[in-house]
This record gives structure tokens, sequence and C-alpha cells, in this order.
């Protein structure tokens, strides 16, 4: 039984519109920076899961699918890592 | 001149209240996830911004500290990537 640290990033589908993002991109003009572009508003969760690897592993998937997102209108992946220790991406 | 893609993560500080994770994470319980916990929500900016590498550093800082984030309650890292190219990571 161990403790796991997991990020989860979520964003919008290319495809959707992102009014948040093109809200910011508008104010970043007006504050003399018009080389930025494609601003886009994601959400990004931290959380901590204890088990065993593979349970979590699991765990984590489904709610990264099914709690945290959205799957008709967002994307989102994953990043798992054991309290100091080694690194474990997903999408 | 090149393009840059920019990822910004801007999280409350851990001394702030997070009553959007605490919600997520009484949810997450009631979904027999009850061995998640530390839930914190934050943000996930992508943006796109073009010039020289050192230019585009420096501009993204001053963004990220004064625009995307609140200082007093938040803190923000960044990640630069050229398109394409090496990855640069910043605080």
């Amino acid at each position: 039984m161990s403790t796991f640290k997991a990020k989860v990033f979520v964003t919008l589908k290319p495809s959707i519109l992102d009014p948040q993002g093109r809200t910011v991109e508008r104010a970043l003009s007006h504050l003399d920076h018009g080389n930025v572009s494609g601003v886009r508003v994601g959400k990004y969760i931290e959380l901590t899961l204890s088990g065993s690897r593979a349970e979590v592993e699991a765990q984590l998937k489904d709610i990264t699918e099914n709690v945290l997102s959205n799957p008709v209108m967002e994307d989102a992946r994953w990043e798992l890592s054991e309290q100091q220790g080694e690194e474990l991406v997903g999408a």
C-alpha cells in the first residue's frame, strides 16, 4: 500500500470554442502582448490516492474520464507519481 | 523569430482553502473513492507566443505572474517549448 500523487489536466477539445481563452487573449493584446495567440484555459487538478499501483491507476483513469472531465467536450490526461518515486504518464 | 508553446499551471497556495477541491473530494468519497484525499483544483492555460527565446521567456514570466495568477493567493509555474523543439521549465 503506497501513496500516490496524481495530476490531471483537462482541456477543451480543439474544436470547441473557448470564450474564456479568447477573453484572456484579448486582454493580453491590450496589454501589449500582441504576439500571444491560441490561448486555451483548462483545469489542473491535483489529488492524492492510496492503494496498490495497479488499483490506483485503474481508479485514476475512471475518475479522470467519468468525474473530472466531460468526454463530449473535453480531453483529459493524467500523471501519476509515487510519493518520492518514479513517474507514470497516461492519457 | 520562432513560435513557442507555453503551458501555465496556476494552483492555490497550500494555506488557502479550496472549496471546489473539497467538493470534488466529497463527491468522490460518495462514489466509493474514499482513498482519495488532498484534491486541489487549479488552472491550466496553454498559449502560443512568437519571438526570440529570450523575449518570450521574459514575457511569459510577466504574463504568468501579473495576468494569469494572483500572487497573493496563487502559485504559478510555466513550461515553454519551441514548436517541435526542446523544453524549458520555470517557476
